[in-house]
């Protein structure tokens, strides 16, 4: 992605996480990101094209938080990985409260449920390689769906982290709730 | 609750699943809801005081769908009460979709987070007693800590609705993934 681009959705994630979707004008975000409104159409052709790109990009983003889970045992990484997204940080805040927001989006707005599906399917692909990895290094039982576990385990961390940003649920708490669900669902003969 | 107040209810509820909480103007839940907007004012004095109003009616009528598991053993009561969340019915959908959006709204909107978190805690509250129902009559084991497994189970349902609605996880796979951390949470020794 060029400079230019990455500033821009930058930008829109920041932007999304402060005043949602419906806050995203291309004029707001083109003050936000300091570029033109012209520089914005050519990249991204319009409103809806912002927002499928920004999906991708809070993949990207999280990735760069996430893959710092550089644990040596897969095990370890997958629950380094799936707790990372809930942190008291700035950057993480503002990709998960911007992710939640155009996930909620999606369920009005048809068009985004497709670059959404994608994204949601990279990131259970990526906890189902790291639980088969464990699984091969023998700290998950063989017997474990690694499939179905990643995805289980992806969903409760979205239904965490909206609870945490919708202030039903202190974030020590949300975090306690997935270091039991991880055991559980890992420690299971 | 009146009749009125709850014919104005109903008709939000439907809005808001449609249109989103930013489609809900009074005017058009007048219309809907087939009443004059002043009678609207005088029953939730403005549109905060509906969408509040509005998350108390949702819990109301999950209610009565979920009290509808009547099963008598307590144990199969929790799974049947959060598999019902899970239904591809109109009402269901709608207080779902519904539900979901207030959740997402209540982000950006700090005034909805307070009648959000006490029907989040009602009901995290009747999974609670029915799991305890279910350890006292000897199907769930006595070390399961019941608060945490229903906070997590409620918590769950959440984000899997919220991916079925938005198109990242057709509903039978949604109520599979349900199914097995049911087992997975209560059958634990």
């Amino acid at each position: 992605m060029s400079d230019r681009r990455t500033q821009i959705m930058e930008a829109a994630v920041r932007v999304i996480a402060e005043d949602g979707v419906r806050g995203l004008r291309v004029e707001k975000l083109a003050a936000a990101a300091e570029v033109s409104t012209a520089l914005i159409y050519y990249h991204f052709k319009d409103r809806a094209g912002i927002l499928r790109a920004a999906l991708e990009h809070i993949n990207h983003r999280a990735r760069t938080y996430t893959d710092a889970a550089d644990a040596t045992d897969p095990r370890a990484q997958v629950e380094h990985m799936l707790l990372l997204e809930l942190q008291d940080t700035d950057r993480v805040r503002e990709t998960s409260v911007a992710w939640g927001e155009l996930r909620a989006s999606a369920v009005f707005h048809p068009d985004l449920r497709a670059p959404l599906c994608a994204t949601t399917e990279a990131w259970n692909a990526d906890v189902e390689t790291l639980i088969r990895r464990a699984q091969q290094s023998g700290t998950v039982a063989p017997t474990v769906d690694a499939g179905i576990t990643a995805e289980r385990l992806t969903t409760l961390v979205e239904g965490l982290s909206e609870r945490w940003h919708s202030g039903s649920l202190p974030l020590p708490r949300a975090r306690q709730l997935l270091t039991s669900a991880i055991e559980l669902e890992l420690d299971r003969a």
